[in-house]
């Protein structure tokens, strides 16, 4: 079969379907996993090991930085951005160039020394949902701050110095490229056809079927049409919403629900595969947005971004995200 | 010191520069690397080993396919894009597909089993570049192609499957994304300042040499503002050229003296690092252009691509460049 050219629409980026290319070897190698630490400064008991808490779901009457917590945030021990200080935006010749400020915070996911969160109970994951929105709706009440990602990196190759399952979340006083090319790309269409780019997708999905994972009702999990990786999965609200910070609580249990069971069918199909997943919203500072749609990207990572990837931002994909659904579909857990 | 954000003008991507972070243990962790293989299909007696050579050169009367060769050039045994066919773009749906015409080339730098071409002599290099010129010449002929991107992967975590030092060559149908917010990055500073962004660069870099590596004299190798990894150095001609392919044989000769010791010091002072280096050109269908500037980026590989990465396009990078200069600038071959 001879490889394909799709785009992405939402990001624009172009992707070279090339199933030819997954017989060639070494390209699924998965790395070793870093086993369970000897010591775990995530879990119960251990509070005075990461810096003081920022927030917490904790069992009323225990104190903060103790025992007694179900998903507990604290800000990063090596952040790459801080709350202190001001922008001090300015020029260094024909450069520019701005102080790093923002949040860096880890959230623990639940006390328990799991890898992945497909491990926790229901009610934990929706706990860590529902702590992400309430970190965001917190944060977003600064007004030096633009935007806000929420994402996890699990196992070595995805990122993950740590083996204890946490979410991060990084809020940026600019808003990312990667984020304004989809909202560009997102008001584009809304100007030509009238309607949200996302919900248009969503529409064909569940009409077309092959890359559909799972349809939990309020929510769909499927392939994208251009994947950058095999087996990237995203996990989307099937009515209309732009910011995640406003999910309706029956929406948080639904979605707790569907993005567990779609990890789950990775981990269970695949092994213990490295991973990554993106929370992406909109900027803090618009309401609600007709032409953006919030989502949920989980990108596994098995192969390996090399130079053309660096230079182009084309992708390479051994698997066909239609392929790659039926196989996920297929999965029992 | 607290992180600062840094943008490159030429892809307008965001940097934080989190020096803090350096301290984070296992950040520089590099891989294991490939041992050299029992079987080399690149070494010179194995021709038969790989597809039919398009390129070579080699001593006069040898035959093609056989020894005598000082570089080889053979299509990629998996390509992720094959010349043989018609682009055929369509819709489907909302989406946006066509086939995967280009060429997927590999440049065998050398008959010797090294892993690295700084290992090459001078006049090796030469010729590895040279071919570089010969190959994109060759292939701009067809118009179905726009752009051509050279690349090298060497070492595992920087996508590497072969230890036995090559280069790669991908042309693609489309104007990479990448490659497109160059330009038009370009044009813009061009209709305001009526100066290439490279040159002005440049002669900021020359002048505040802070994060200059090397001077050859046509040629200059520094850190960039904002890089995306430790240690991203770039190699760029000092004269305005667009487009590589039209570089004179007396530069060639100086940017291969260059490049080598660029990377040999990047190698002497961190060990063998994995590292990505892309050549960044004009598209194929443009003459000389005024306002791009063709420059060749390595990217050593010491840190991993994380869900804020993916997420955002921003990056993470713990080491400040003017350090990274000062360092590589100390370093004795």
């Amino acid at each position: 079969m001879p490889s394909e050219l799709r785009k992405d629409p939402l990001s624009q980026r172009w992707v070279i379907i090339a199933a030819e290319r997954a017989r060639r070897p070494g390209d699924f190698e998965v790395e070793p996993e870093p086993v369970p630490p000897g010591f775990d400064p995530f879990a119960a008991g251990n509070e005075a090991k990461t810096p003081p808490e920022i927030a917490a779901y904790r069992e009323p009457g225990t104190a903060p930085n103790t025992p007694g917590w179900r998903v507990r945030v604290v800000p990063n021990k090596f952040p790459a951005l801080q709350v202190e200080g001001t922008l001090n935006k300015r020029g260094d010749g024909i450069y520019d160039r701005m102080q790093g400020i923002g949040a860096h915070e880890v959230i623990i996911d639940a006390p328990q020394c799991v890898r992945s969160f497909t491990a926790l109970s229901d009610v934990a994951v929706q706990e860590m949902v529902w702590m992400y929105r309430d970190r965001l709706v917190d944060l977003r009440r600064d007004k030096r701050l633009k935007y806000g990602m929420v994402f996890k990196n699990v196992g070595v190759a995805a990122g993950a110095t740590l083996y204890h399952s946490h979410s991060q979340l990084i809020v940026t006083p600019i808003l990312p490229r990667a984020v304004q090319q989809k909202l560009e790309s997102c008001v584009q269409f809304y100007e030509y056809r009238g309607r949200c780019l996302v919900c248009d997708m969503l529409s064909q999905e569940a009409e077309t079927k092959t890359r559909v994972v799972l349809d939990s009702g309020l929510f769909l999990s499927f392939e994208p049409y251009a994947p950058r990786t095999p087996f990237e999965t995203w996990v989307v609200p099937k009515n209309h919403e732009s910011h995640f910070e406003d999910i309706q609580t029956q929406a948080c249990e639904e979605l707790a629900f569907i993005l567990k069971r779609t990890v789950a069918r990775i981990e269970k199909g695949l092994g213990a595969v490295p991973y990554n997943f993106m929370l992406t919203s909109s900027p803090f500072d618009s309401g609600p947005l007709a032409h953006f749609h919030w989502h949920i990207e989980i990108v596994p990572r098995m192969t390996r971004l090399a130079g053309f990837e660096w230079g182009t931002g084309f992708y390479v994909n051994p698997v066909p995200p239609e392929e790659a659904a039926e196989f996920l579909r297929t999965v029992t857990l």
